[in-house]
Formats: structure tokens, sequence, C-alpha cells
């Protein structure tokens, strides 16, 4: 019997030719599909050599009982593997109807390398097509159909080998020599042979020319646990070799035969051409199937392969920076590989810091979430802490050590602070961002996006006053709806601030005079503005300035400030936005200030929301870095946490618990105490993202303890007193019984099980860490652990990953404080009284009108985001402990519209901090050769 | 004749063995060397196995006549091999004393398998080996001596092939099946074996166990014109196919052997170990000569590989946007590797742009520049002409149409203005760089570096100032020197102001009362602070504005001002550095104001300058990205035109000119009209950069040409009058004989042949354009050629690019106008005379005793930046054409000290663009789905 398969029509699948250079969906042109369900091929040919019918074959010769058979039929073993591909196909199609196996052809004929292409250009052109359908997500497999000649090492080295159906590339090549198919393909050819030599006997003769083809079967033979022999044409024992063969392969054998009466009764001889001219189509089927199958598991979530770097810790510990230079990071896109991220939703910055892209929510959208720890503190001492090193130490102990994955969300700092007084921000000592230096500078930009953005509502703010002042309607409006061409139209930024105005016309020329009057002025109050423009340096001579004083501005003067970047209210918005679209919608919702006539002005009446959206396109993407032991890090948004609510992004942490898998954990930290990071993060931040936590870690200290059961006062700058220093048990009780429970409580009201981290201290002693870890239990703490990641990394933290762990394992109750609908002035008093323990609350006048104007205007349902101190649980930062019998004045109440948030103020906020008389930056220092940094700690 | 060769001592190569986990360098202990210079093993072993000497070897029989003689003799053709490698490395070495041919090998003993590594870690150890074995510029192979088993996929995929010596790794196995060995490794086991059997007949019988080994042994054997035949140990006709072979390998033989009496007579029988642990040591040593050697081919310039992107140009030419997005950029990586950069020297930022590293021009430093080409124009209409696209359509010509290697360099625009009136900077129509949207936004951050930079030195000035107001010397010095545990030391950059100042001390407790007073009080006059803020915003109320009216500045108010960010001095200085070095320098010489006593104030001493050098690191590498057509662009540093030099950087051009090579071309554009832009570039840039230009390309269009042959006004915003779009020869004519001759008049004064680029709009007609060129060139232009590229792209611009082509090829006579010595009054002078065409200078009193002041504070021997309108060869901006008889008034005189510039302000100069009444904004948008961009243009 003899088939002819040809590659014009094969059972239903059907290959056209095409106009040369055409790109031609075979779907459009009503072929038979291949599978159940659509399937497209796209034919890229720039020959017309199988219009007519076939010109390349394989012609398979089962001995003497061969039989002439030239046309369309297919062999039935050859109809198997077509029915088994199609099949498979529709297996997969039915578990993923998104999923479209495509396979790419690239041909060139003779014809169209004479035509088309100079000589020594199609080598090129090859190599752009690859590269294009390299890229392209849609195509699952790219059949090279093209003269040996085209096959130079630079095609084979452009194509992807995933994609290499041919199994021709190199690596594919190398791949099936070693006997690992788990990635690579077998070339078509080669299976085909493979399928029809299956039953015919264990020895198998190879003849003829040898080549990557030859050595392809030879290895599979072989492998399959055949006994290949190898002959040549030439060769004097080639008769007795065919005689004992149960099969012969004919390789490259163009004219050549052996002569029937050597083969034995029953045994094949396969013909099989070793140019790449020919191929199955069956087999190439079910490569792309397999291809497709690849491409999809790869879609699906991947168990972490994290290959934790090792840390050695040296006593004493060195400076931040020393412990960050010492380790090398891992390239960030293999920290990206091993957790299990594609190539395609990575974008690097430099070598260890790279943006993810958002499209992995819809990859991962079924992947079930991992477990949401937040990081909160007891009120600090003014040293701070260290809630960023135990969420760095935890998740280091949790990856690293438990094999647990893992993910920290960090805030990106302020730069201004980096030269200021705090220095940095990447945690400290073995648990720590690296490299710390860009973590804490420049980073990926983000802050400088939102410094522009904030500004450019600021110019188009006083420079849209000064317009208006200086303009007629008339004026104003030819110049807002310019006539291009003779036309004019309003731009679809206006067009919805003319529906928000009640308008609803588009034809410009329809609206009335007062309509225009209305459209064209703002009207903006000067002394209404609440819009300030940021900067991310510490500059306080830019709080308060008069700005407009040059003679250009027309005498338009007035007085505004600047505030640092991080508390713009699109930082805010930053850090609560789940997408590009939300994020749009909340920056044109921003309230800049108010008309004369008492209504809110947004930045889309400005005609700049889109502008904004724009310049915070790569922004909203999260940033992935690593810990000191390789874990990974994201980092986004830095919001200020009392004008704001201090939280990182929400979009980090869902990236997070998608990547993290279902029993991984995210773990974010809240800013300053409990009472004020953890309440906004319930209230605001999980209200926002629909997330809801499983533990809450409390960073306590014994400094701090002490200083709230009675200890003196702790100030920078000073030495600290003896108490702090020598052990006092009746201290650290007093600490423990006081803020202590009351924090815990805080978190049980939202019904999170709460786990202590004790930060340990060198001074602590051992009975004073015992009764921390006793007390806070007695407290209602689920467990109380001491924690020495500073000086050990992860490894110190283990006690902590492993109370976490257990605590996450039970159910959690989670529910808000408050319902959004109750009245501001309820929502402020509920969190006065039951999370500060304030008896009551009291307004000012100018609070009172305030809420009332915001109730008025449909903010009322908007979350509370309270701006108090957080060195008390009170108002009163020197009251310590667990004040009660106090009434918490709220002098004045702001909003943040578009971040959706009421912020009363509890006293005076500063939003510009200041350089002391020596500022960091008198250490900071660059070499020129090394390029290290000196300084930053 | 038998041979062992044992691997503890072969030839002078020598292999210790070492402590588990350490890392020897058998330099260190005093290793006879391999080559005639020293070359370093690192041995990385974690067995004893060959302390005393042999355990794996190949044993290798010459049929009957093999002669037993174990030991540590070579055998001749293995001393060869030795031999060979030694000499092809000493003959490396002697031409490149630098490399070190380094051999990395891993291995792992038995022991230490169960010793130091958890069973489950042994792989991740041996790739963490194995990546920084990747990185480690210093290795040039790395040799795997590890079990079989540890030999996972993981571990091969892991290692990069360029330093697989073993040639085991998957790819180097496909590139042999495939015959290419230009880039892969023969397995030293196969190479020895194929050594052996040179000379021993044509006919080779494989016997044994398949596997990598052999199927790379026969695809050598074949290739090298033998026939290779295969059998089993177990297949009947054994016996026959031995006597009929001229040698016979052995594979994993075991205790098997071939009896003697099958042999041939004269036949060789190889016995051939197939697991990896065998391994002949020469040549491995030539597979990491080969290795070196192609590293250092690679550290060598290397050809372009340029490929361009197609162009397809659609009539009528769509919006920038609309172009820009229709093309898909060649991936950042590709591009970098096809202009011959290496991976190491790209830091990329997203997909298609990268910063690239000054190392380049140290790696390059021996390769020879390219020609330097100026894009200059005559004086422009407030339209601009089009310098930017004739740049960026001449380099597309240049490399895309004639395969000239060619590199365009240009400024990064500022964001302001793309909101504001004057939209995208990145070229337009065909003539673009793409994405253009990434161009024109935060590109790689490094306006925003800038502006972080700028920004922390005025809040220092501030905040000094206050300190200074508010404190004692005592107190300031207390706060300045602080006391850390218990010790006060002067930071480094304190010991450079106290060595300005005279004070050659070094303990802070020996200065005397005076001294401190010295050192701590700059003494800042207010009214003398020359350091103004920046916003890289269109922001004009910033432009005068007072600061310090906030309480806690305790009434230490002054009038100060915003600039662009572009105009700040460290952009000028980001433009002229040449050195992360000479940038740090020009830092600290940075003047931010005065005395009271009259001493200049810098930024070093204000303890900022090392801060400003952390801030600058990233921003000082350029940032690749390409055009429409796929051919390179740098786009580093933008410095105003007139308060500063205009021109983009030094460090862009000199790492294009040498990775363009000897006949490359780098093109570069000055800003402004050729009397400003280019008079600068000269005088300025070329004198701070060394570098020399060969081809003026000045941009005229027809529409600038009649506005100087007395055409009427023209203006943005306002049509067109008739005269500019009907044919006017006369017209035409005028602006040719007074601008345009000035203008070639002008180049000429520094020696530079010119070439007249007239870029065509559609309303020019045949005769206008034939009569622009015949009389540019009658003016002494080498040659004036018609432009079409915002068209038709770079095919629009092939006359262009060859008439450059050819004005390089002849001899440029480079000289300055002024010698940097003369007094600042007389290079003023000059430029007004021989440049602008004045009878002389006017200076004012204010002027007058700036140009004192500096000349006494050493500053006299800057170069001189005009600050001149860019609309008339005058200071008048509607004198067109070329005026004369007119007397330049000077108005005032500044320095940027550290750019190294004096810049007379003729006129008044605005440093902060407005926005205007409907900005760009209102049609900038961003789809929040497919995430495009709309309305930039």
């Amino acid at each position: 019997m003899k088939l002819s398969l040809v590659r014009s029509a094969c059972g239903s699948l059907r290959i056209h030719p095409a106009r040369p250079g055409s790109r031609v969906s075979l779907l459009s042109r009503r072929c038979p599909p291949v599978g159940p369900t659509n399937s497209r091929l796209i034919l890229r040919t720039a020959s017309a050599t199988s219009s007519g019918g076939a010109s390349t074959k394989i012609a398979v010769d089962f001995g003497k009982q061969s039989q002439k058979d030239e046309g369309f039929e297919c062999d039935s073993s050859l109809r198997e593997i077509v029915q088994s591909a199609k099949e498979a196909m529709a297996a997969l199609q039915k578990r993923n109807p998104a999923l479209q196996p495509m396979l790419a052809i690239i041909q060139i004929g003779l014809n169209i390398t004479q035509i088309c292409l100079a000589k020594e250009c199609s080598e090129d052109e090859i190599v752009e097509e690859l590269l294009k359908l390299n890229e392209d997500p849609r195509v699952h497999g790219v059949y090279l159909h093209l003269p040996p000649a085209s096959l130079t090492s630079r095609v084979l080295n452009t194509l992807k080998p995933e994609k290499d159906v041919n199994g021709i590339s190199d690596l594919n090549m190398g791949r099936l020599v070693r006997g690992d198919l788990s990635k690579g393909f077998v070339p078509p050819v080669a299976s085909a042979v493979l399928d029809l030599l299956e039953n015919h006997g264990k020895s198998v003769l190879l003849v003829g020319e040898d080549g990557p083809l030859g050595v392809a079967l030879q290895c599979l033979i072989e492998r399959s646990g055949m006994v290949a022999l190898k002959s040549q044409w030439r060769s004097k024992s080639l008769q007795t070799q065919v005689m004992q063969a149960d099969a012969v392969v004919l390789l490259g054998a163009g004219n050549m035969d052996v002569p029937p009466t050597w083969v034995r009764p029953g045994a094949a001889v396969i013909r099989c051409e070793p140019t790449l001219e020919t191929g199955t189509v069956g087999c190439i089927v079910i490569n792309v199937v397999r291809s497709g199958r690849r491409w999809l598991q790869e879609q699906q979530y991947r168990p972490w392969q994290l290959r934790s770097l090792k840390l050695q810790p040296l006593t004493p510990v060195p400076s931040d920076i020393e412990i960050s230079r010492a380790q090398t990071p891992k390239p960030v896109d293999q920290l990206a590989e091993e957790i299990g991220l594609l190539p395609e939703e990575l974008e690097a910055y430099g070598r260890s810091k790279a943006k993810v892209r958002l499209s992995l929510l819809d990859r991962l959208h079924a992947q079930p979430d991992g477990k949401y720890v937040l990081v909160a503190g007891i009120t600090p001492t003014p040293l701070g802490e260290g809630k960023s090193t135990v969420t760095i130490g935890l998740v280091q102990a949790l990856s690293a050590h438990l094999k647990l994955n893992s993910f920290a969300c960090l805030r990106q700092p302020s730069q201004g602070p980096t030269f200021g007084v705090k220095g940095g921000a990447a945690g400290g000592g073995y648990a720590q961002v690296i490299p710390m230096e860009e973590f804490n500078l420049h980073l990926t930009g983000d802050i400088h996006a939102i410094t522009a953005a904030n500004n450019l509502v600021a110019a188009a703010i006083d420079a849209r006053m000064l317009h208006e002042a200086t303009q007629s309607d008339k004026a104003l409006f030819s110049r807002l709806v310019p006539s291009v061409n003779g036309v004019r139209r309003f731009s679809p930024i206006q067009i919805s601030r003319l529906n928000r105005l009640g308008i609803n016309k588009t034809d410009p020329a329809s609206l009335t005079p007062e309509e225009i009057s209305t459209f064209v002025r703002l009207d903006l109050d000067p002394s209404k503005i609440t819009w300030q423009r940021v900067l991310d340096t510490n500059d306080r001579f830019l709080r308060k300035i008069t700005v407009g004083q040059a003679s250009t501005e027309k005498g338009q003067i007035r007085e505004t400030g600047f505030d640092i970047a991080v508390a713009s209210e699109i930082m805010a918005i930053l850090a609560l936005a789940d997408s590009l679209e939300d994020m749009k919608n909340r920056l044109a919702r921003m309230v800049v200030g108010t008309s004369r006539s008492g209504e809110p002005v947004t930045a889309e009446d400005l005609g700049v929301s889109g502008a904004l959206a724009v310049l915070m396109k790569d922004a909203i993407k999260p940033t992935l870095m690593q810990t000191l032991e390789g874990t990974p890090v994201f980092v986004h948004a830095g919001p200020f946490a009392n004008i704001a609510h201090g939280n990182s992004s929400v979009l980090a942490d869902k990236l997070a618990l998608k990547l993290v898998g279902r029993d991984g954990f995210v773990v974010t930290e809240a800013g300053f105490g409990a009472d004020i990071g953890m309440e906004k993060f319930f209230n605001i931040k999980c209200r926002a993202s629909g997330l809801r936590p499983n533990v809450v870690v409390l960073v306590a200290t014994v400094r701090a303890l002490k200083m709230h059961g009675g200890g003196p006062n702790v100030s920078a700058g000073a030495p600290l007193p003896r108490e702090y220093i020598d052990e006092n048990l009746s201290l650290v009780a007093g600490g423990c019984h006081s803020n202590l429970r009351k924090q815990i409580q805080i978190a049980h009201l939202f019904g999170v099980p709460v786990v202590v981290a004790l930060n340990v201290f060198r001074t602590d002693t051992q009975a004073e860490i015992d009764l921390v870890c006793q007390l806070a239990k007695e407290c209602g703490a689920s467990d109380a652990v001491p924690c020495h990641h500073w000086a050990q990394g992860g490894r110190g933290s283990l006690e902590l990953a492993q109370a976490v762990n257990e605590a996450a394992s039970r159910p959690s109750n989670f529910q808000f404080l408050y319902n959004k609908e109750m009245p501001i002035v309820e929502k402020i008093r509920t969190i006065a009284k039951k999370v500060y323990g304030a008896d009551d609350i009291k307004l000012s006048p100018e609070a009172e009108a305030k809420i009332d104007y915001y109730s008025q205007q449909g903010y009322g349902s908007l979350p509370i985001c309270m701006a108090k101190t957080h060195l008390s649980l009170s108002h009163m930062p020197d009251k310590k402990g667990a004040p009660t019998g106090f009434v918490l004045p709220i002098r004045d109440v702001r909003a943040s519209i578009g971040a959706g948030f009421v912020y009363p103020l509890v006293g005076t906020m500063s939003t510009m901090p200041g350089l002391p008389t020596r500022p960091c930056f008198y250490d900071i220092d660059l070499d020129p050769v090394t390029e290290e940094i000196t300084g930053l700690f």
C-alpha cells in the first residue's frame, strides 16, 4: 500500500496559497476547521507551489505489499494521527474555550526569492517575520517551510524554541539527543516515521546520508527500545544489513532504492526525504497542539521555584548599606520566573527592579488568593519600633526558611527624608529590601510621575484663573473650542463637563450665551482652592508662599504652598485604585477647589484628567524587588499616614495574593500605630479592595512598652534614659496592660486574630521578653513571640512565621467598624470612642460647616481618614498608655474626593518636612570609579 | 602503546583538591602556569578524589601493539594538543595582555553530597554557583565535573552555552548535530577520540550504549569524512563489523571488551567512558582558549547587523502618534545587539528604551571615531523649520537606505510644553523617534532626577540661611560636626570646604573661634542668591514668588522663582560632563550665590554635592531608542538653548562615535539658528569634549527664506499669508542672499563644510526648490538638496545622506572662533561682530560690574554662552535677513560655573513657559483598556 500525503489537502485540513506577502486567515475563507471548534491557520506564503496540488510528499512502502494509490487519501495510521490530534485539540478547547491553537507557516518559493526580495535581504526578511511571530502570543507554532539554504544559523537561532514545531532549532535538537522531550518538539517527519515503525520489529536500519533528521530518528528509535543500525548506500554489507532488518528507513534516497528482493518479507521500507520540505501535517498539528497545551500550562498558576539567597549575618551588625551591598541580588527577570511570572508580564528597570503588568490579574483570575497578613504596631516612641523590618523579616522567614510562598508589599518611601533626617526606609540590618539605594532613590519613577501630575493640575488651576480673569466669555469659548479647518468641536472631556452641567448638547454653535458662560467659567474662588503643589524634597520654605508675582501674571497673586509629593491626593489614588480605569475615574473626580457659587470644581472640569492618566500610566504597575534573602517584594505607592491612609497599594496586594497561591502569604504594613494605620487599612483600604485580612501582626518593643508603662520621655537625638537600658519588669507590665492590650482589642473589633511580634533589642533581658510574650497572650493575642530578624534575618523570625502560619489557619471573622452610610459625624464618633477610647468628639464650627457641605455635595458616604498624632491613642502626644476620659477635638474636616475619603483634622499636620542643620546629605557620596554609594542608611 | 592520562597531572597543568566549598586559586599556590604568562584556574571542588592521583582516565589501545605504560606521561598526540593549546593561549595573550583565560570547574564528590548539602538542595546549590559563574566576566569556561545524575535539565539549561566547555548543553549539542561549530564546543572526550582516530582509516565502528557522547562522536566522525557505523554489544554481526573496521570506539564498555583477535591488524581500539567523569585536560584547555578568544572577539568592535524596519508611508500623512503607533519598535535589547553593544552594557527601561553604560567607552577606546555631523538651521520663523525631522530623516537614510552606520543624538524634551503648546518633540511625520509617547513623557527619568537634585540645592540654601540666622557659631558647629559615640569628625565634604577656606586642619577641636565662624557661616546674601527652584511643568505663576511665609520659617521670607527643569544648571552639566567624575566635580563647583563679603558659595560649601552625584548617577547614562526605520538614537540631556548651550550630551556623542565605527556617522542637532546653536556647539560643546565636527547640515525652508527675503510676518496660530503659499522666487532669492548666505559664512568661520538641507513643504514649487539649491551652492555650500523625510521617511532624505557622505570625505579644517583666554568682553565682542554682524557691543553698568567680578573670581577664561533671541541674527526679533549696522546691548552677565560658561543676557529671557487658554492636555487621553494614548502630536 502506498500513501501519498499531499500538503494541500489532508483530512479536513486545507492550506491555501496566498498572494505574496499577504496574511490570510483561512477561517475567513470558510475552510473546514481542524477541530470541532474553530481553529485558525495563518499562512504566510510567497509561493504558489501548492495551488494545484502536491509538490512534496512522504512515500511509505510497506515492503512488497505496497499498493499504488496516489491521491488525497490518508493512510489509516496517519488518519489516526490526525484524528488523535483533533481529539486532543477538542479536549483542550473544551476545557479552555479561549485557546485557539494557531500555527504560522513561513514559506518562500523560488519565484518569490527572485522577485520580491533582494538576494542578500531574504534572511533579514525571514528574521523579521520570525521576530513578529515570536512576539505574537496568538501563534503557538511556526512551521518553517523553507529551502534548506534558508535555514541558516541566524534563522534557526531567531525562532523561539518553544514555537519551533519543526523541531529543528539547535536547542530542540539537543534536547532530543539528550532524551528530554518535556520542552522541545520531535521533528514531524521523524514522528511520522516512528509511528510507522511501530510493531514492525526491533531492528531498524537507517540507510543514507546523515544529518539532523537522521540523528533525530536514530535517537528516537533507540529510545523506543528498538535497535538502530546505520549503513551507507555504498557499504558492502548493505545487502546483509537490509536482509537482517525488520524495517529499513531510506534517508535522502533521491532516486536510490533498495531492491525489493533484499527486503525480508513483512519488513517495512520507509522512504524519507531528509530535506525539510517534507512534512506530515498530522504530526505538525500534534506539535502545535502540544505547543498550545504548553502555552496554556504556562498561562496557568505555576508553583514557585524560589531560590533563596544565603545570609551569613555578621556580629556586630554592619551598616544597612554595607549589608545591602554585600549581597548580590538575583537578576529581577530570574526572580520573576521563579515566582511564576511570564516574561511578557515584566518591564525591567535596570537589573534589579521591574514593573509588573496588571494583565497578570486576568491571567490568574481563577487562582484563589493567598493569606493576607497586616503588620501594625503599638503606639510607637518617636524613634519607631520597626514595623518594616518585622515585615521583611517575616517574609524572609516564611519564604526562605519555612518554604511557604510569601510576598512583602511595601510603601515606596519619599525621597525627601532620605536626604533629611530619616535616612532609608528599606528595612534595616538583615531584614532589608535590596539594592537599598535603588529602593530609597528614584525607584521606577512613580513619585516623580505623581509630582508631574499633581503640578500639572496646579498650573492648570492658576492659568485658568488668569485666563478667566482677563478674557470675555466669547474669547474664552472661541479659544476653548477652537475652529480647526473651519469646524468647532468639543473634546470628549468637555462633553463630560457639559453633561455634569446638565447641558446635553454636542454642537458648540447651539449653546446659549448663558450656557457658554457656565461652560467656560469654572469661576474658582481663590480663597477656596484646596489643591497644593508638591515636591519630593524637604523644602520647608515652600510651606507657605505667594505665587503670581511676576508682571506677566497681571497681579493675580495668591497664597498657597507646597506639600511633600507623597502627600498628594494622587498618591492616595494610586494606592486605592484597582485598575487603570478606576484610577482614571478617580483622577477625574478629584476636587481642586470650590467655585464662587459653592460648587466643587474637579480635575475633569479643568480638562486635565486624561493627561493625568497618561502621566500615571506606568506608575500604576507595582515594582518588583527582593529581600536580602531573595524573596519577592512589591514596592508600590506610599501615601501619607495622617492626611491619607498610609497603606501601600491595593493592586500590589492583589497581584501578590494571586502569585503566592492559596497557601501563600502576603504581608503588608500599615503606617503609624494600629489605632491609625490598621483602622484605615480595614475601613478604607479593605473596603476599597474587597480583600479580607487573615492575621494582624502587632509589633511591640520593650522600649515602647516601658514608655507606655510610665517610663520617662523618649526623644530622637537625646540619649535613652536608664530605664530603657536596664531591666524593668514593672514598666514593661504597665505597657502591656495599657497600650498593648488596647491595640489588641482594636484588632479584635474587626474580628481578626492578633500575633504579637516583639522586636528584640540588644538591651532587652530574657525576663522582659518572656513577660511581654506571656502578658500579650493574656491580653488576647493568639500568640506572642520574640523576633531577631535585624541581627539574624529570616532565621531570626522563624517563630513569628510559624505563629502567623498557625493563626492564619484559624477562621477569621472580619467586619467593618462602621457602615459607610452612617452620617459623617457618627462615623468620626465611632472611631474616636471605640478605637481611641475617647468619651466623645467635639466639632469646631468650621468642622461642622464642612461636614454639612460635604454631606450636601453627596460625599457623606465616604469612609473616614482620621488625621491624628501617632504618638498617643488620644490627640495629645504626651498621653501614653491607653488614655481615657478625653473628648477628641475635630479642628477641621477636609476631603479627598478622588481618593474617596473625608479626613477630619485632629490638631495641625505638617505636610512638608524640613531639613535639619546637618542633613543626611553631608555623608552621602558616590565613588565615581566604583559607582558605590556611601552614607545612605 | 597504552596511554593513561591522569587528571591530577598533565603536562604542567595541575588540579588540586580543595576544602569543600572553598575557592582556591591555583596561582596563589604557586602551580606551574599553563601559558607563558599567568593563567588561573578556579577549582571549586567538594571531593578529594584526585588528591592521590588518577581516578578517571581514557585508555587508548592501538590494536595489538598496545604497550602498558600506566603513569603520568602523556602520549605524543595528547602532548601536542596541550602544546598547541598553550601556544594558542600564548599568542592570544601576547596580543591582549589583559586576557587571562579562566576555567571554572564545578565538581561534587559523593562525600559532599552527603555532608554539606541537603539532598533536595543540591541542584539549587549547583544552579546558584552556575548563575554566579555565568555572570562573572572573568570566567571563560565552566567545566561541570558532576555525576550524571546531577546533570539535570535545569542544570544544563542554567549554564550559559558560551561557557559550556563540556559541550553538553542542549544548545551546544544541537549545534554539533547541525554541524555548526562556530559558536558551540565539541565535548573534550569526543575531540580527544577524534584526534586519536586521525590517520587510522576511514571506517569507524562505534560499539555500545548510545547517548549524547555517542551521537556527538558519530556526527564528528561523519563530518570529518570517515564512515561511522554503529553496533551493539549483543549484535550478531558485531564480530564481522569489528573485523571490517579501521578503528573501533568502545562506548560505556565497563568490563566489556572486544577480543583482540577480532581486531584487524593496524586498527585502533579506543575505550571511551561515556560518563562525563572522563575528560582530557588538553581538549578542555582548547575549549577554554576558544571561549576566551570568542570573549575577546565579543569585546572588540563588531560590525553592525542592523535590521531596518520597513516603512510604507501613507498619503495624506497621518498624525505623528498614529504613525508612531503603526510601527512596532524592535525590542531594545535586539537593537543593542545589532549595533554591537554587549548585554551587560545595557540597562533596559521597559521594552523599547534602555540606558547604555559608560564602560563602553573603555571597551572601545581603541576604536576610531566615526564622522561627526551637526544639524543647524537658518534663522527660523516662530513655527520652527524642522531641524529634528531633518536629523532623524538623515539617519534613517544613512542607516536604513545607504547602509552606512549612523546614530542620531537628540535632546530629551521638557515635559512641560508637551502639555502646553508645543506638543511632542520626537520629530514628525515619517521621521520620528518611537515610541513617541515614551520619548515625550518621563523617558528614563533624567529630567526628574535633575529636578530632584536642583531642588535639593534650593532647599539646602534656604534651610541653611534659616539655621545660620537662628543659631550661634557654637551651636552651628556642634550640629554640623556632631559628636558620634564621643568622637567629632569632619565629613570629607567639610574637609574640602576647610581646604578652600585655607584652614588645613582635620581635628575639629583644633579650630579657633574665628575659624569655626568662617567654617559654619556661608553667610549667603539673600539678595544675591542666583539659584532658582525648578519644575518640569509650564507653571507661569511660579515665575516670581515669595517663600518662607509660614510661621515655622521665622520671618525669613524672600523673593525667588521657579524655572522649567531643563533650564537648571544641572541639565547643562549633564550635557557637558564627560565622565561620572567630571560630572561630580562640576556639581561641586556650582555657584549658588554670593556671601555678604562677596565670595561665591558653592554646592560643595552646602555639603550637598555628593548627594547630587548620587541623585544623578543613572541620569548620566544616555538612553537608547530607535527611529521609525529601526535605526539607533541616543536621547540625552536637553539644556535650554538661550541661558545654556542647547546641545545634547557630550557622552551620547562619544558613545555613538565609537559605536558607528570609522565610516559611520553621528548626527546631532543644535538648538535655534546656526548663529546661536552652532556657535555654542563649536565654542562650548566641542571645546569641552575635544570632538571635531566634519560637516554642518544647515536646514532651510522656503517659508523662512521668504520671510528673510522680505515676506510679511509669520506668527503661530495665525493663518500664513499668501506669499508663503504661492510661488515667489524673488522673496526666496532675497532670503538666500541674506540669512542663508550669512549662516553658511558663520559655519565657514569654523572651517567646517556646509550642506544645505531644504526641508520641502507641500506648497513649495519646483522652481523655488531649484532656486534655493542653486543659490545655496553659490553662497558657498558644498551641496544643497531638497529633503522629503516628513512624507517619505529615510527614502526622502537619500540625496541629503549622499551629500553628507560626500562632504564628510573632504578634509575639515576646524578652528575655534576665539581663544578662551581672551578677556570676557573681547570674547563677547568677537561673537557679536563676526557671528551676528554687529558693529560693536554696549555693556550696561551691571554687565560691566559682573564681568569685573567674574574675572576677579577666576572665571575669566570660561567660554561665552550668549542669551539672545533666536528670531534674528541681531538682538531685535523683527530684523530678518542679515541685519547690519547695529550695536548689541548686553543687559547683564551671569555665569554657570559648574557647567563652565559665562552667559551675557541680550534682552529678557523667559525661563518658565506658561499654559495657553486651551492647553494640549485637553486632547490627551488614555484608553484604559488598550492603554493607547491619544492627542499627543
